[in-house]
């Protein structure tokens, strides 16, 4: 049988503490939701992790303790503290998935892997969004349809700030007249990371089955292939003669 | 459970019938050899299929039952019937994958696959060459070593004429002085594609151990993923009321 | 003085000589309204050729002295005669660039290139296309706006069945709720490939000024860059001694 | 007439003030040297920088005026000041080339833009290189030859830790056995990165002219491209009416 996949699922939870309207759509928070969910999957072991615990929640025996990791933030980017984002990188290099989720494109962590800016242009005002799926025969499209809808979404939109993406797996189309390269998969590292756009703290996008579903299979996409941890530094000796 | 993986080991079988020192090392014929080990290993079920059967051995039952296709080519290239190199193409394109081994490079199902020359450089002196693993956190590397030895083997080397691959793998070394991108990712349709170039009909390459677990890596990450069949064509109705 | 860059602009060239009214908007053909604006611009020397030439008008002699070929082509692909369909890939492979527009996804050129369908959903309501630039920094967006408006457009849609391009520069927005790719580089062999999806027979879409600005950038990102003829083939001695 | 590309080449200039070989090769150091031959060629307005000058040389002001920035550093990655690496980023995400050279691929500058460690093995005996080209249709590849060699290198092998480049140009051979990717292209925010590895302090090889030439090639091919400067931040109003 095949170990299961150890999962963390971090969140700032802030939101849904000083918010009723938020803590009414995530009464658990969004980690509680993410969590509960990925508990209904075989194969997973899930955890969270919150702003508020010491050293976020992200010591390094949880690191060292977890497969892939799930990043919500949003309003306190700032406070996740630089030995935390500098320990999470180098998890991630050394293997470990990252999945950031819709404004974790601004976290700290994403933005060191990414080395840009990762800004890009938004809008609150509750517009449809559709999500297409533009890589079908990728493993994070495993039972989704061509393309689904968000009746009410927040609106990310172009020109986003990354690197281009080893492979992308959705864009999506906003009713406002943008659109977003919204399902980008990259690595870094031994490490693979998927950012998903679709969320929001005060719409209940982490109920629908598909944002689910695209969850799910992004875990199993990015946990540790079981490659070697390769080796950097001086090798004084050829491995060939040298004449 | 899940379901297993059916793959479909095919060989042109000519140099093994031909030559006596071919079949000492592949009494089986390559397909043999490879189906052999294949089916020493969990969640497969394995078939072979070979130039001189009926359509190739690759009718279109055959091709519809089979998740991940192995092709091994090289003598006779020309004889491939074009009708069955459009039906394998149509089947990557719906999902199936493709595992091109060595020569292979140069059949007619790689080249309409990837839609440029495929030629290279080669030469045939049993020079060493060494597997340098440069992307350690793909699937494909699992169990892997950083680099591996093949003691004796044909050189194919760059300029390797071939699309950018999505992801390049392995870069080999060779003694004589040239360098080769010898395990190569694509994507086409739906279906993923991996080329490897170690491999030959005289050299026991396919009995190393590095060079099949590389082979058992490749038919697992090929395998489809079970996203949708896209829908092409005409759609005469918008989604969105137009104004 | 750098030397001028040799255009030869193709067209099927049928749908205005059947059709008063695509003649009204392009009463020189669209090969003829786009080598009008080519030849306005500096440092380019510009031909066209069309279906109904002798060899299509694109003989071994007019592709040796073309350094870029703009293709467009739609009702009458399978007209194409494979001899000059492999001419121009042979040529493409020797450097030559190709910029392939609107419904010439669907050519035999380039669908032999990328070696998949190239097949993609389509919609002919006229409705508004909003082409994005996803990639600022590339030479084609040289004197682009962030995006331009098509206010009637033909819809071509995801899933485009392409490979995935070396460098994305446009996805567009359509009032009727799909995205497409509608800007996709390629390198094929030594030669540069462009695919625009803006253009239309019975829409001005050649005559919008953002629209030529794009096909002159492509123009000179797709130009031969000057580097070496790959050598292929047996090379029978090592570069280095053999132990 | 074409504007000038403005070219200032960075170099932490301590070896050669150090060590007395290393200034028998450089006497005017590696800037120098390279400062020098980019003089010879048209098109391009040069000044140097280095590490000891207030701000490393590099102000708001020279950052401003600087199109391509070449970066060449070895012993003192950690005296470069983190605002001043900081405003480079920020002006290679605005659109400035950065050419990293050798042993610059673990500075600061450039472990940043990439996200990763861009760490690699390494060996000084003064082996042979032999530097493939894998890309002879990029315009980095213009004049050059398929292979060169450099007679003596410092070795640098793979695993490479970097994210998989937007173009492979050139792959290494080592007579000790390794490989390399040694000339990677990468796109972060609108500037262009490349990354080449031949050089080194104590051997001549920024004297030999197939390198001068790449990176002759490399300054125009990282040269601002003219395309707008993206907006980033809210967009309160669709850019179509919402129902």
């Amino acid at each position: 049988m095949e170990k299961a996949i150890r999962v963390t699922v971090w969140n700032e939870y802030r939101h849904e503490r000083e918010d009723a309207e938020v803590r009414r759509i995530y009464p658990e928070g969004i980690h509680g939701a993410l969590a509960s969910y990925l508990r209904t999957l075989p194969g997973l072991a899930v955890r969270t992790a919150t702003l508020d615990e010491p050293e976020h929640g992200l010591t390094a025996e949880v690191l060292a303790e977890t497969d892939v990791l799930l990043w919500w933030g949003h309003l306190a980017h700032d406070q996740v503290r630089d030995e935390v984002v500098e320990r999470v990188q180098q998890r991630v290099w050394a293997g470990m998935g990252l999945i950031t989720l819709h404004s974790a494109h601004y976290s700290k962590v994403f933005r060191r892997l990414m080395g840009t800016s990762c800004a890009l242009r938004w809008r609150e005002i509750g517009e449809k969004e559709r999500v297409w799926l533009v890589e079908p025969g990728h493993p994070i499209a495993a039972g989704l349809p061509e393309h689904f809808e968000l009746p009410h979404s927040e609106m990310y939109g172009e020109r986003f700030d990354i690197p281009q993406p080893d492979a992308l797996v959705f864009i999506s189309w906003y009713a406002g007249g943008e659109v977003f390269r919204s399902g980008c998969c990259f690595q870094r590292g031994c490490g693979k990371i998927f950012y998903f756009s679709p969320g929001h703290e005060s719409l209940p996008i982490y109920h629908q089955a598909e944002v689910l579903r695209v969850i799910d299979n992004a875990v199993r996409w990015a946990a540790p292939a079981g490659g070697p941890v390769p080796y950097a530094g001086h090798v004084p000796r050829p491995l060939e003669p040298i004449a």
